[in-house]
């Protein structure tokens, strides 16, 4: 999951009604092929233009007639992130829905590299929208923790192996925490299950060469031995033959993935093989990005607290990180914001109600206020911390009462209903 | 293990007497740094010199005082692999025998590439020499069965896995065959083992770039990039905690590996990367290649049965192959060949001879007499039957008695008694 990029509300406007996301090219987007627009699995740099990265990663817009159609075949309304464009590429997500319309019942795939010890609001993010997945489709949920890959890649070259392993059990509590149905859920570190993962990984492996990967992940010489492999380790879980137990040795489970689209390589990779053994395709649901507290074009990082609201953050932090550092779109003074209003595209706080307040009316309600002039920074900024502040509380109380035992509960290799 | 290659007699007169095995250049060698001459993993050709190929892989030669003094460490006669120079080059033996002396027990490595469901008796002569070993030093073995590596590697690139697997069981009966202690000896399949292996294979992945294993084994881009990372799994089992559970978690037990000198390039890149981990340096034994049937510059092919005699064939077919197929150094007539006696050095009687009859008087008497002209070609292939005939027959009676239980006890992970 990317930590930097762009969600320009200009895409999402609280006013669109349910099934209906504004979708065209966001406020503020560079033209395409900018070359200082980076969307890679390990950088995301420049304003990205979505609609551009659609046509350049060969995706599909998720319309609102996907949406609708998602909505009538749940029974459910649509998340927010729908609603709101938040998710706003597929790929093969009408096939899946045909599938799941005819019975065949399909897994969710997603999954977390372990870098930090504490997630932050944008790694949240896939996990909400998982959830709600799950929820909806009743569907069984194979979550990734990529220490391997955190391992092979982290520039602390001294870090050890454990450390990884560490920050993945740690985050497996904040991703629990997020509601995973434990009947249904299967969580598991890539060290530990390699056993199950390696067959597939090895025959990913055959079929893709070093060109390729140079040419989808930007690989070079100099990098390690190990990350010209991992691609592999990273495609094996949309196979469910890497699930033999789980799926009583089912082959042919169908496999949705839901992402941000830095990590759309790794699918479009897979995409590609995996007719070749004889499998079928992952669908794919590519989210944008979540901002960092600075705003566009700066970065979330874990080495700088202030860049990001973290799950352990007091509701002490989050007031005045929110307060102290995240990027206004408000005038000046308070003369000129009632005077011209605010510019709600690139209002860090604006933009994260997009992504944390459900209530439709009540988000267009402030979007109109505040780009009115009517609603001041301050005022926007005690309404975003009014829904975060039980979010994360809440958030920190369900991953208190996450155990090492309940960890264990969603890492045992169990078979699973469809 | 290579099949093909030079093991020419010249290096290893049978008169030697024991601890004393000739190591001058091999007769018929070509000049060091001959572009006809290959030795990878992967491939062996041309006439190979073997103290060229020493100084090229920087290792040292196995001396006359060495094999005495692991004759002494040991209380027992050198085997005459040692004897006769047939394992000719080393790294660091010397350091082990000091630990051994002090002791420190160190475990053996050695390991097959799964692909033919039979053994050839070229394949045969490690797993001879690392039971010697065992026997000698009362120690662990460790034998790895990759798989993996010939899954990644074969240029049947439709075989599927299962083939390869498949294969590995049959490799377990002959190895096992072979006479290992079953209290002493762990056979691991990489598929099965991957799990227990991959810490120390990510942690050997990271520390080795792309540019160095294109030096090393003169790997391309477009090969898969499975092959780029496996060299790290070939590497693992050289660090005693890659065996958890056998050393009880000890990390610093010593590892001594048996091998062709081809294989030494994996071991070259393990011993650049062992101290970076913290872990010993393995060391090594390396012998000589054993030669196809038709003689030097011809190779053992699995897809030409006549290239090699294999420990499936028959008394009778063994007969047939040694009659029909094996190089003569013997003069081109009856006449000639009393005139003039044979060349021993490129006689494949004589030189199979050298592997496998033990008594080193007969031995040498066979050469003085064949040499001299006064055996014949007829007489040295009986004598070469007269040999093999009950080798291989013993060995398929000893594999016959090799029961799925039995490769399941020496593949089951438990503690062993260094």
């Amino acid at each position: 999951m990317a930590s930097n990029g762009d969600a320009p509300s200009s895409a999402a406007p609280a006013a669109s009604p349910a099934g209906a996301p504004a979708r065209d090219a966001p406020a503020g987007a560079l033209p395409a092929g900018d070359p200082t627009v980076v969307v890679t699995p390990w950088e995301v740099s420049g304003i990205v233009d979505y609609t551009k990265l659609i046509q350049q990663f060969g995706s599909s817009p998720l319309t609102p007639e996907l949406v609708a159609r998602l909505e009538r075949v749940t029974g459910r309304p649509a998340h927010h992130f729908l609603r709101r464009g938040i998710y706003f590429s597929h790929r093969d997500v009408d096939k899946m829905l045909d599938l799941h319309e005819a019975g065949q019942k399909f897994y969710l795939y997603t999954g977390r590299g372990p870098s930090s010890a504490s997630l932050h609001l944008g790694h949240l993010t896939p996990f909400m929208f998982t959830k709600y997945l799950q929820d909806a489709f009743d569907a069984v949920v194979v979550i990734q923790l990529t220490n391997d890959e955190k391992f092979l890649f982290s520039k602390e070259t001294k870090r050890p192996l454990e450390e990884f392993t560490r920050l993945g059990r740690e985050n497996a509590k904040d991703i629990i925490a997020c509601g995973f149905n434990p009947e249904k859920t299967f969580m598991f570190m890539d060290t530990d299950y390699i056993g199950s993962l390696y067959p597939n990984v090895l025959r990913i492996q055959r079929a893709v060469t070093y060109n390729q990967v140079k040419g989808i992940f930007g690989f070079t010489d100099s990098d390690n031995i190990g990350k010209h492999g991992f691609p592999a380790v990273q495609a094996a879980p949309c196979l469910s033959s890497s699930f033999p137990v789980l799926f009583g040795g089912r082959t042919d489970v169908p496999c949705v993935v839901p992402c941000a689209i830095d990590q759309d390589p790794y699918f479009r990779m897979t995409r590609d093989v995996t007719p070749k053994l004889g499998a079928r395709k992952p669908a794919l649901l590519h989210s944008k990005f979540f901002p960092a507290l600075q705003g566009d074009n700066t970065k979330m990082s874990a080495s700088d607290a202030s860049s990001a609201i973290y799950l352990d953050d007091s509701g002490k932090v989050v007031k005045k990180k929110i307060n102290k550092h995240a990027f206004s779109g408000g005038g000046a003074t308070v003369e000129e914001h009632r005077a011209k209003g605010a510019n709600v595209d690139v209002d860090i706080p604006y933009r994260y109600l997009t992504f944390f307040l459900d209530d439709d009316e009540e988000l267009d309600r402030i979007r109109t206020e505040y780009a009115a002039g009517r609603m001041l920074t301050g005022e926007i900024k005690a309404a975003l911390i009014a829904v975060l502040t039980p979010l994360v509380e809440g958030h920190q109380a369900r991953r208190a009462a996450v155990t090492d035992e309940v960890i264990d509960q969603f890492m045992a290799v169990r078979p699973m209903q469809l």
